[in-house]
């Protein structure tokens, strides 16, 4: 590994790794990890537990601009949606592992500031960083997380396992988020998709990231199914303008993403036990049903339209 | 995960993940791995081993040049590193994640010659590529690899334990790496670590990406000690200009760096062993001895010099 060596070029003396190490001390996860920075590679214990590996790479430009968020924003985000895609399977988050490519003109100040808008999550979330690179360079900011977890022990939710009959539900509420900045402090939902998997046989699970228009396909497609969404029950954040018409509110709601809410499909006999006592702080609502006819679509009122990632077409 | 979505807007309409999970096929990791590209995270199967992790950032512009190397070279390299980075822990390299950010003006049959390289030589080391990051943007291309590995059953080999009295070992030779164009070729010492280990009490162990002589002060310092190496003893490289006179030749040896050799230390009962039966394919060579007195000094005949990581100054 790279180790986040001294970064005396881009200011004054500094060891990114000796403060990182400082910044990130726990006791938890100190029984998974052997040995964390410092040595070639992270050691980890042996687990009698499946293993969750995922990693996503932001990029400035692509995934964020420095005119529109603060370096903190954009190091919590690096950790968030790594952390959504553990909550995607139900699982523990458990250790970090941070690339970083950092533009020359960088100011210690600022990799602090971007270090700790990543590690304060990375707290609240039980999880430790365990080793990294760090490089700078004269490109745009990037920053790579590799994130570990514990698979739960009634096992992961996997895409493929909807069936018909199940019932749709998704956490939270949809769309407005880049326009509003949500996506920046959005809370990862990896404590509720543990207890719902606490008490449920959730049959499929992912996380939204690009609209569930969009990733509910995912989930038709592992797991060889249809459904159909009730529009009436799509869920709609108030981050979506409430100016606008209610048809063009649901098409935000369907195909903005970035929302980072959690969407799962469980039994009919499950739904109304959820419906009637949900476990979670947060509302889950169920927005429609799985079924073995292939292909996605969108009631509203009697009618059914084909629903694109894009949104629906009137019929 | 990012799954490497399909590239269809930087030329043909191309899935990069079904490349790659048809190249990238095997049968002996599968027994770790449960899922690997398709859901919201990879899932590996329980170990009754410790679990090895490291991750290292290769970027244009800093670690290779597109006019220098080809695409191929750049893809094997950023597997590269990170193997002989499992190889300095002795270890059992497994599952591999792929972020990379690509330049908007790549074609298709660049990205697919990257990925060329890269499972070319995963294939070699028994290695899965299990998952990953794809983004395209405007800026240089950048490759982020997390690899896993499985810990040697005899105990990973860390840079910490070195002993007073120990002899220093190195294989291979040293220097002219960078200029040469072996840094892009080399093969990581991933076998040769486990031999070693199979067969001796390995006391500390790194891989030389600096050059020894500032490499060498990470065991010195993790282990608490102090080394003295023997001149007449380093392995220069034929890589290294043999015009050159002897001292400017040792000092490509000592601190050229990007060889990727093994460094490491063992008794001296040991290394007595290990002289008269290398069970390596390739050269190992005795360079010197760690003693109490911290320091790292490089004899010259009957003198001994104060060797710095840019080398030594005569007295």
């Amino acid at each position: 590994m790279g180790q986040f060596p001294s970064l005396a070029d881009i200011g004054a003396e500094f060891s990114l790794i000796n403060w990182i190490q400082q910044r990130s001390q726990h006791t938890r996860i100190d029984s998974i990890l052997e040995i964390g920075i410092g040595d070639d590679t992270a050691i980890l214990k042996p687990q009698n537990r499946e293993m969750l590996v995922t990693k996503d790479v932001l990029t400035e430009g692509v995934h964020f601009r420095l005119s529109d968020a603060t370096l903190g924003q954009i190091g919590r985000k690096a950790l968030a949606v790594n952390l959504s895609d553990i909550a995607a399977m139900a699982g523990e988050p458990t250790v970090a592992f941070i690339g970083i490519v950092i533009p020359r003109d960088f100011k210690r100040v600022m990799i602090v500031e971007l270090f700790e808008g990543l590690i304060s999550l990375a707290e609240d979330c039980d999880v430790k960083v365990a080793g990294g690179d760090t490089n700078v360079w004269d490109g745009p900011l990037v920053i790579s997380v590799t994130l570990l977890g514990l698979a739960h022990v009634n096992g992961s939710v996997l895409r493929s396992g909807a069936k018909p009959g199940d019932q749709i539900f998704v956490t939270g509420a949809l769309g407005g988020s880049l326009p509003s900045g949500r996506h920046l402090s959005f809370e990862p939902r990896v404590q509720q998709a543990q207890q719902l998997r606490d008490h449920f046989d959730l049959h499929a699970l992912l996380d939204v990231s690009d609209g569930i228009a969009s990733d509910l396909r995912h989930i038709l497609q592992a797991s060889n199914v249809g459904a159909v969404l009730n529009a009436e029950q799509i869920p709609i954040h108030h981050d979506v303008d409430a100016a606008l018409s209610q048809e063009t509110r649901l098409q935000h709601a369907l195909c903005d993403g970035e929302d980072f809410e959690l969407l799962f499909t469980i039994s009919a006999d499950d739904a109304e036990k959820l419906v009637d006592q949900n476990p979670l702080s947060i509302p889950v609502t169920r927005i429609g049903e799985i079924r073995k006819e292939s292909g996605l679509f969108l009631r509203l009122g009697t009618q059914e339209s084909r629903l694109e990632q894009t949104g629906w077409v009137h019929q």
